[in-house]
């Protein structure tokens, strides 16, 4: 593996592929191959960007990779496809993204599923910002569908969180309050030239004035109009004001890399708690042999839990 | 907690109210009530509903509900709310539920969030779940806006599932045909009054036509209108025919119950090997310097989990 993590550095894109794909399906070496990048991440600014089905951020995502490629910034771009039997319409997977992204070298594109992931999507895709941020791409944009709690988790890995609305959400906005306020450092009105655009902004205003952020930012509102590249420069703008605010304020910015950092050490625990039990304490036939057993009420699965946990020497009562 | 078992076994509403929130935040002594009252359980057919938002689901499980309750067939009723910063309009538990239905003894209803439970709302569902069927409830439905894995991981452990689609999804039928083809038992097209129903229906059809189920049953489709209480009784003669088709079926049905079984018996572990490992491995004062030096580069997340896995005993190279 040490040669694909040399080639991830240098920034070859089809070795930056294989290595997504491996931490996607957790496939042997993927821990190994982590554990090299790992020294050589931490370097790109990682900008998660969510919002409802068809407030148009892929669109929005593709300008803002479009404007730092004129400067010369390395974009990698996550997008998270949310693989739902209800989202309806077309998956991300299949959308057209402009053109010469793909040939460009400066921009790495990679769908991902959101599930039939072992631990977890937000495990694969916080994986997955490490191998882009390790092959110098300087921007990490994530893009998810915020629907569950998964995509939720996903973007609080993030280092800076855009927010796009649409207008005409309407009371939607109010029913939306409790989560929003909670992820949003930028929010985008996105179709802003759709009316009630000014009704969703006061709305928001007012929810905004009304929060109480421990770090003391105010989130700002941008408009945009990312079918015509308008605002565009706007949101760049507020995403570097509010990297520049983390940098000027180490501690809260700290305390939020350490919380990430905590729960990604949780969720890798996790997954290797259970691989670990599956290996040591229980064989798939006797599993089987359990679940049977608790299906047919002739055991209960509490019981069949603290067994195999009391096998493994974890028991503590 | 026997005493408490005693009134659930005695159907009394307040008591099983105060287990499901006991259950819901995973509260010392939830398990010991679990355990107490798995033998009362596997009595209900336990009915899942899914469908996207806005589909009508709510209006259907409350014209649903009444139905049994005409047939003097108690009914417990779990709305899993998706709690989403994304959902829009108004949360499950605002809004209006069917009068006479909160005073009606021989009905139960409770909205779920779906996050914040400690090992995750299919977990908690699955418990809610076992409270109502040892309470003497005899059918109880799940309602889900399916939309994650979260809500499919729920339906998935139904005994039938009923997947609600509206005229007009078009295109969409084809996009979401991977996933429904899994999980629906039963389809209702509601707003069956609208334009676009024959043509829902016919693509509904293609695609059944072509599935494949292990078990031999066709998906039986039914048109409905919930807010005019049409298509009701075709619903509940479909759960019924699928009832008594698994009935009939004996091994599927149990490969299916005891495919359930082994995935609720992993979730259990893993909520108990991640609450062992923060007990015994790992101080919360050792987790957070583990954390900063994560944060900080200093270390890689990967080590750490070897470290704290090696510490409980269960490396394995």
């Amino acid at each position: 593996m040490s040669s694909l993590s040399e080639k991830i550095f240098a920034g070859d894109k089809r070795s930056i592929g294989r290595a997504i794909s491996a931490v996607e399906d957790a496939r042997a070496g993927a821990t190994e191959l982590l554990r090299q990048i790992f020294p050589h991440t931490g370097k790109a600014l990682v900008i998660g960007i969510t919002g409802a089905p068809g407030a148009g951020k892929s669109t929005l995502v593709d300008r803002l990779a479009s404007f730092y490629r004129a400067g010369a910034v390395r974009v990698g771009i996550i997008a998270v496809d949310p693989s739902s039997p209800f989202t309806g319409g077309a998956l991300l997977g299949d959308r057209i993204r402009m053109q010469g992204m793909a040939t460009d070298p400066g921009i790495f594109i990679r769908s991902m599923a959101s599930r039939g992931h072992l631990g977890g999507v937000a495990r694969a895709t916080v994986d997955a910002v490490a191998i882009l941020d390790a092959a110098g791409y300087n921007k990490v944009i994530i893009e998810t569908v915020g629907v569950g709690q998964d995509e939720v988790d996903i973007v609080k890995t993030a280092d800076v969180t855009v927010v796009v609305l649409v207008p005409g959400m309407g009371d939607g906005v109010q029913a939306m309050k409790a989560g929003i306020m909670e992820i949003g450092d930028i929010f985008a009105i996105n179709k802003a030239d759709r009316e009630g655009v000014l009704r969703t902004e006061r709305e928001l205003e007012m929810l905004l004035s009304i929060s109480d952020r421990p770090d003391g930012w105010t989130p700002p509102i941008i408009k945009t109009v990312a079918t015509e590249d308008s605002g565009t420069e706007a949101l760049a703008g507020a995403i570097a004001d509010y990297e520049g605010f983390i940098a000027s304020h180490h501690q809260e910015s700290d305390g939020r890399r350490a919380k990430v950092a905590e729960h990604r050490i949780i969720e890798l625990l996790r997954v290797r708690l259970l691989e670990a039990a599956l290996a040591k304490g229980v064989s798939k036939e006797e599993l089987g042999e359990m679940a049977a057993a608790v299906a047919d009420h002739r055991r209960d699965p509490y019981s069949v839990v603290d067994e195999i946990v009391a096998r493994l020497g974890l028991d503590q009562r």
